[in-house]
């Protein structure tokens, strides 16, 4: 096959983890015989400072046009305080989302046997967790009309969701259900809001074309309990933009690796894969950061090509430099830590 | 003291909880000279079935008149899975905090030493955690604008804040920051939501009145992790109505211990006292409900009429109580469980 893929860099640790994860990529490419092409564009604070947006008109291009994206990670501390100011990393990253129409965040979560001891939550209740979010990212509260009335007194932030918006993605929710355990729960607060009673009704309807798929309703509150009690208990879960971005990172916490959790945004056309974690800038260029994250975002990014063997290739050299202790240090446990260059390496080797 | 306590025992095991809770603070009010009159009214499914209204305008009589109101639990099982049915008891507890104007509901999260081991969190991560939320319990999407367009295929629900809304609930954090260890986190999501940004500015003003306080922003979907990985960071937060119902919800249980967890909503005229476990349907009249998060709000309901002696006595009972070991089944852990009305009795004598 041949892949064009857009690599966005990005910010802080952003670029010394793609670096790892194209090495690991192009290993496969070269075992599978596949050819790689990848086109590097700028985004986020880097893309600020260099042209004066966060997500330029050339960037899109670059994204459009590929058949994929890869991302590093976006975010620099002198923008972190000062929600207000004129132009943002994060504005980048919601005009690209809507620009591309990446309308589904895939966000799974899984547990790895051998750091179960890292998370916050007691071994016997995440023991065997793999859940996925499906979070629609490109409608609701994020993008309705907001504003100010009263001389500034009064702001508004209106959340709108169309019938269409749902059905696309709980479509994904259905399909990815019956590839998995055929359970599907529809996160909303149908006992107070009009879009999630939308939400609701619109699932409900869907229920007839997947008769194998067994689905609960459940309240936002009652998940972000229950995620901390008994994630175990959760398959996949649909839901929308804002509830979708606290529990997919409330989720994020429960494996005890977040330097591990890959996700992945799809869109109609085109379709965008990044690690969860940030661009962390304290550890900026210092050979530090976990790079298995953005190697398993990678991961699923071959398996969105239908590319599975290659997926799996890349997922058995990370559980395989897991068991080897070929860690960074945020898993190493009092052990020898590798570099972020050294795990990559290691990887690519193992391909 | 003369007090008039309204009494809305509501739905499920909510009676059960509330005759213990009056025991007990009938015990109070003779040990320290105090006359209760305690004027019962109904809410919830039962007052559906009874006048077909969830809170209906004699409640309101009863309520706006009283000094207090003390709440058990509404919610019952024949509404739960129809959010869009007509009559739900949820509306009357919506209407209820809007016409009494409880703007600040209040939910600490502790930890009981004895009951560190029946968390789903490892112990060293909870020890210590001592924290609360105020959560802003009259504005935000809950009572915005709400409808469809588009003959139904567009739902809308607006989210509206004005500045005063965010002053008064700041303001009651500011002065609980001042009682505790002056550290007082702002929740938003100030880099999406122009409320949010009303939300931090207002906030961030009204930093020089109380310069003793340390402010820290954070954003929502980081909080919800962070409650995950160190409650015992926190101390006190506030934030808006959707935001606080999800992440009270998820910090009530850190404690492992939510049978305990009082809760009070406080207005400008009167407040409610409540605890945040639901009406457990499936227990009612079975006499193995936990009262003490019941006791507990009791308690909270004596310290904000300035009766410190009186909640700390309560407080008290309960923590010897636990100690001695006459709990009811969910903390009975293999051993003797005592029935509610055994637990309140008990409670009562020991006051
Ligand atoms: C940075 C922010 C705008 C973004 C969001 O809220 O969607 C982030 O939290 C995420 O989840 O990707
Ligand atoms: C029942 C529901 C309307 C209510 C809310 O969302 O406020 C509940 O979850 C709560 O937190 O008291």
């Amino acid at each position: 096959m041949k892949l064009n893929i857009a690599l966005l860099a990005g910010d802080g640790i952003g670029p010394e983890v793609i670096d790892q994860a194209v090495k690991v990529s192009d290993a496969i490419a070269q075992k599978f015989g596949h050819e790689i092409t990848w086109k590097p564009a700028l985004t986020g604070a880097a893309a600020i400072d260099a042209v004066g947006e966060p997500y330029p008109d050339a960037t899109h291009e670059v994204c459009k046009n590929a058949d994929a994206v890869l991302f590093g990670a976006i975010g620099h501390p002198k923008y972190d305080n000062d929600p207000s100011a004129p132009v943002r990393p994060e504005q980048g990253l919601l005009k690209m989302r809507k620009a591309l129409g990446l309308f589904a965040n895939v966000r799974p979560t899984f547990t790895f046997p051998s750091l179960l001891d890292k998370s916050p939550l007691k071994r016997e209740r995440i023991e065997g967790t793999d859940l996925v979010f499906l979070r629609e990212l490109t409608g609701g509260i994020y993008f309705g009309e907001k504003g100010r009335r009263d001389n500034g007194d009064t702001a508004f932030d209106n959340c709108v969701y169309t019938r269409a918006e749902v059905q696309r993605l709980a479509k994904k929710g259905f399909e990815l259900a019956m590839t998995r355990s055929k359970k599907l729960c529809c996160v909303d607060k149908a006992n107070v809001l009009e879009t999630s009673r939308l939400w609701r009704e619109t699932v409900q309807a869907m229920e007839k074309d997947y008769p194998e798929v067994e689905v609960s309703y459940e309240f936002v509150d009652a998940v972000a309990m229950r995620l901390v009690q008994w994630p175990n208990s959760y398959d996949v879960l649909i839901t929308e933009n804002l509830f979708g971005d606290i529990l997919t990172d409330e989720a994020s916490v429960i494996s005890g690796s977040m330097g591990l959790m890959p996700s992945a945004s799809m869109g109609a056309e085109v379709s965008l894969f990044e690690p969860i974690h940030g661009s962390y800038p304290q550890a900026t260029g210092l050979n530090i950061a976990n790079p298995m994250a953005t190697v398993l975002s990678a991961a699923m990014m071959f398996e969105n090509f239908g590319l599975m063997e290659e997926g799996k290739a890349m997922r058995d050299a990370v559980n395989k430099a897991l068991e080897a202790g070929i860690v960074t240090e945020d898993l190493a446990d009092g052990g020898k830590a590798y570099g972020t260059k050294e795990v990559g390496d290691w990887l690519a080797a193992n391909i």
